[in-house]
């Protein structure tokens, strides 16, 4: 039963799993204490400190070990903003970070602080000399992703952290989907990671903080982990996490050659096999091993449903699968398409029969998808000309209907003349434009519409 | 190797292993996702989550798993101040609060709160009536251990929640070292707990809230843990805290009992073999397996060394095994004798013949270390009348030093008369004091002294 999500959570690597049952043995005691078991316990805990330094890139007295990746960039953002309060209250981020960065960059804002998005092009990254010019006198903190969850594009971190040093600002790199694959280039100042992302256990994240970065931890006082990272330490999960990031280190290179092939089938061939796919995110500067694409006129939920009931797992940005019924942040910064999204994340050792064998089902789950939905096979039919503008509406109905229904009656327009869609999706939003783009239809606009819900105006151009 | 600190650190229950090793394979996935693998993480989840509730003694939703007991108890604190920050400001501990409840108390303070200790008894308990006293209109929160975790006396937490409830204000107990024991009686609205105190791994904490109280988790939020605990879920860990509860509980009663009576040896025969020992903590309502001890002219660091290298693991609150050089804030809220402090905590299981090995071990190595450090063998010695105070110079002398240079020349000072120790070592503000208290002499006072640190004045009366 292939597993195709590992950039939410990587499977136990084996040698996570063993290092972790020699430490509940050894581990499990009070490194703090001085009696043997304790001393136990810090060499272990000093130990994984050291490996998982090195894998970084850091010295072991700039890294501490927290509960989590989202803990390590809580602590981290909120610790950078305090150091440098006297500088200002500026925080720098990517549009496409993480839901950490982004909700820490919100608790920074109901506290008084101003949050600067850097928008991102359609494949998910931002422009350096973007990225360089918001980068203003007083402010306190940048952060950017190494690469993205959703999409897999690579940010130019290295091109970042030098328009940091120049300006005198701190970089912050959440490279919680990178870390397993390498450390991050270019002088960053603070970096994040997530142990479960790699192969390593629940409950362990990393925060590296560079000698001479202004930092302020924020929360109740704590002896442990340098005063960075309250609470009794996971010595096993540590251990763990330690070993499993030098053990796909060391499998990294050779993985990523043979990942990268199969991503790039994945990439070259969903197209061909199923119509009306949009591959999204960097071709070239990716992650080896995660590639997303989005379906038009088939819902995410469906599709992820689908998917695993032919033995696929595998996560969306689409907004039915969010809790808030919103598409994805990630790609509505990119402006794609978001209906039917389906993410793939490889894990190391994935089968190659196992990838094609998803090319094989997955055309007929979207096919059965679309027909269940009533998507017109002809979208385009001739229509007489028509003066006034076609209204639909789809208002009460969620993604990809409004979409479906705007499809179903554009071939009733006359060139030149406009459709109006009435939906409250938030979905539509975004979808209804990418649906344009990918067309070739104009998409006129939005505005306000009267029975509520928002009114989306298109032109059909062809 | 007789393991005596479980009060720290419980070595894992066999019951706790079995669990995480199941929920290593079972429990690795996001328990958000809709796939196969999340299903699974997401029932075992829920699953411990019910097991844990039923044990604490709340609805399953009350409840949330944390990182760790500390950051239950910070998470608990901050939430119940906020969502009464109407109410008032003011948040009322007892005086011996576990460091996180009280490093949450100064984060309190330094965002503009107020803080109230309630002092204790010598045996380390609340009195109830004052705690209910300390109750104003402006409360926001009040916080109440069940039991403390340096000398194991039990607090009246069923008064107190009686009197918080007639106040309108809810109590957050830290229920960390009983909650293996049993589940807290009274009406509490918050309770934090500790997994790895009672057997379960290290990396697993618990927080219930009581449905109608007003919380408002602060910091960065995150829709896991109803937003409670944020960052992705450990639930190996939670898992086998969850089961290992269950059976630490099946144990407890039987295991109380019989641990309840290696105490009561150690209690009555410790000050039989060692003299001038003061066994402190409530006699009766008190935690089963914990008991601890000072020894009056002894350091700390150096019997826990010493009891070590017999093959004894405890711990000391005495101010030379503390980072910061001050006697535990328990040992001196008491007023008891800090230097030479032992505590010992039974994990469960712990056989008899390790408790006789330990009484058999103990007065030698107390022995040893006070003829190392020149202790009288007679300290009262007939001595000359003298109308003047003796000075004994002892600034810059580290804990047990002041009191030993003490009991060296309180014979040379005639009945009635005073000597003055000068010193600047924290602990003998504590142990001067119940020097004499425990020596029949008068203990006169302090005042600051010309030449540095501070004259401790003490009068012999025998």
């Amino acid at each position: 039963m292939p597993y195709f999500d590992t950039a939410s959570a990587a499977p136990l690597h084996p040698v996570a799993r063993q290092a972790l049952q020699a430490a509940l043995d050894e581990g499990w005691a009070d490194p703090a204490r001085l009696y043997r078991e304790g001393r136990r316990a810090r060499m272990l805990l000093d130990a994984a400190r050291e490996t998982a330094a090195e894998a970084v890139g850091c010295r072991p007295d700039e890294l501490v070990f927290t509960p989590s990746g989202t803990r390590a960039v809580h602590a981290g953002v909120t610790g950078a903003l305090a150091g440098r309060r006297r500088v200002g209250s500026r925080l720098v981020v990517s549009a496409v970070e993480h839901s950490s960065v982004l909700h820490a960059g919100e608790a920074h804002e109901a506290a008084g602080g101003t949050v600067h998005q850097v928008p991102v092009g359609r494949s998910g990254a931002v422009d350096p000399e973007v990225f360089a010019a918001a980068l203003t006198p007083d402010t306190a903190l940048a952060c950017l992703q190494s690469a993205n969850h959703e999409v897999g594009t690579e940010q130019p971190v290295a091109e970042a952290a030098e328009a940091c040093r120049a300006a005198g600002v701190p970089l912050l790199v959440d490279a919680a989907q990178s870390l397993g694959w390498g450390p991050v280039a270019g002088g960053w100042s603070l970096l994040a990671g997530s142990a479960h992302k790699w192969g390593g256990p629940a409950g362990v994240g990393l925060l590296a903080v560079r000698k001479g970065v202004r930092f302020a931890a924020q929360g109740p006082a704590d002896e442990r982990e340098s005063g960075r990272a309250p609470g009794f330490e996971n010595i096993p999960g540590i251990v763990a996490a330690a070993a499993s990031l030098r053990a796909v280190r060391d499998e990294a290179a050779a993985e990523a050659v043979r990942l990268r092939a199969l991503v790039d089938r994945i990439r070259a061939r969903v197209p061909e096999l199923v119509p009306d796919v949009e591959v999204v995110g960097d071709p070239v500067r990716r992650l080896p091993h995660l590639v997303t694409f989005s379906c038009l006129y088939v819902d995410g939920e469906t599709v992820l449903h689908e998917l695993d009931r032919a033995g696929f797992s595998v996560s969306s940005g689409s907004s039915c699968t969010s809790s808030t019924l919103t598409p994805s942040h990630v790609l509505r910064a990119m402006g794609v398409l978001s209906e039917g999204n389906v993410r793939v994340s490889l894990p190391t050792g994935t089968a190659e029969a196992d990838v094609d064998r998803f090319l094989e089902v997955l055309p007929g789950v979207v096919g059965s998808i679309r027909e269940q939905l009533g998507v017109p096979a002809v979208e385009i039919r001739t229509a007489a000309a028509e003066e006034s503008s076609l209204v639909v509406d789809a208002l009460g109905r969620r993604c990809p209907i409004p979409v479906i229904e705007l499809a179903k009656v554009i071939g009733d327009v006359p060139v030149g003349g406009t459709v109006t869609v009435l939906a409250d999706d938030e979905a539509a939003r975004l979808d209804i434009p990418a649906w344009c783009e990918m067309r070739g239809q104009e998409y006129v606009g939005e505005r306000p519409s009267p029975k509520g819900g928002v009114a989306y105006v298109v032109r059909r151009v062809v």
